[in-house]
């Protein structure tokens, strides 16, 4: 019955293979991945479903890194979103070539589905719409995923040149942690939004299934 | 001095195929473009300043469908500063994969940094302080191009199971034009937030030098 403890494959060095291949690449194959491995790529398809399987462990593998359990927490719900999207940010700025690719393509992970439960629960019980729910979420991912792309840029991201004075005004007067600053500004106006667009929808409070 | 109207290679072929090998890739190469143009890598280097140079031939390419014309209109700043968010973020939906490599990568192109110049001065000149400037323009860009990509993933983006009820209801509530919908959220906050921050400022106008 004992299995060994480092088989010739498993969906974890499958992840692994994939996600090294994007960090290099931006893109892989799954002939890439078995040629990484030293394995047939027929070999694979016991363990994933194909390109999409292998798209969706890498999900599973960056999602990983954000911390869901502050969406069930007992916190004020805006706090407990705002906690969300930093953790969210942090997950996929350790990945940014993944981003483009995870953006794209359905959502299948049933981790991350369960995660995508937990902050529509969220929202419906602080009292938000139904149909407000998606475009909410969708737009703090956006401002998220845009964020933690622009985490992996340099901190010097424009080059000035004598017909650019204005521009070098301001590239000068910004302090440290210019991407920092970039995300406060994105996630402080979200916020701001949300809790105004509650507030228009009265106190009415739907408590979900969650 | 009549100059060939096909020559076999200038700086828009090269970036024809530069982007044509990102979308198909994710990625590309110098000696890619080379292949791919029937030429020597070597006669790349007459046209372009090798693999940094290819970058802001296609940044060119990418900016110049904005509408830069929009920072500069009479129009109330944040209608400008508005119209040029739409046009920004339409022009980067039609390349998806080049923007974490844009988004990476410092600006040095002369049209892009002319664009940014302008965005500076409509900042300033609406009263904004210096200070204010690069994290309003980096926080707006985050979400134009988080959105951007965001219009390059499908309709369907959740596959939701028996188990995630609420997301397949927050779905099913969700209108047509789900990417849209996402975008406005993210666009009608910073909006917001910008115009407060603005009046908080007082009415210090400061008119630059554009």
């Amino acid at each position: 019955m004992a299995r060994p403890r480092t088989p010739l494959l498993d969906r974890e060095r499958i992840g692994s293979a994939a996600l090294q291949l994007l960090a290099e690449q931006g893109e892989f194959s799954v002939p890439q991945i078995a040629r990484a491995l030293g394995v047939q790529t027929g070999s694979l398809y016991h363990h994933v479903d194909g390109r999409a399987g292998v798209i969706e462990l890498i999900r599973e593998r960056v999602c990983a890194g954000i911390d869901g359990g502050t969406l069930s927490s007992p916190e004020p719900w805006d706090r407990a979103l705002e906690a969300w999207a930093r953790s969210y940010r942090a997950a996929f700025a350790a990945y940014p070539r993944a981003i483009p690719l995870l953006m794209t393509t359905p959502v299948r992970a049933p981790a991350v589905l369960a995660q995508y439960e937990r902050a529509v629960a969220l929202l419906l019980r602080a009292g938000f719409a139904t149909e407000q729910v998606m475009p909410l979420l969708t737009g703090l991912e956006n401002l998220v995923l845009g964020s933690a792309l622009d985490l992996a840029a340099p901190d010097a991201m424009w080059e000035p040149t004598p017909g650019t004075p204005l521009l070098a005004r301001a590239l000068a007067a910004q302090g440290p942690g210019r991407a920092e600053a970039a995300f406060e500004v994105g996630l402080t106006a979200f916020l701001a939004y949300a809790r105004g667009l509650r507030g228009g929808a009265g106190a009415a409070v739907e408590t979900g299934g969650a």
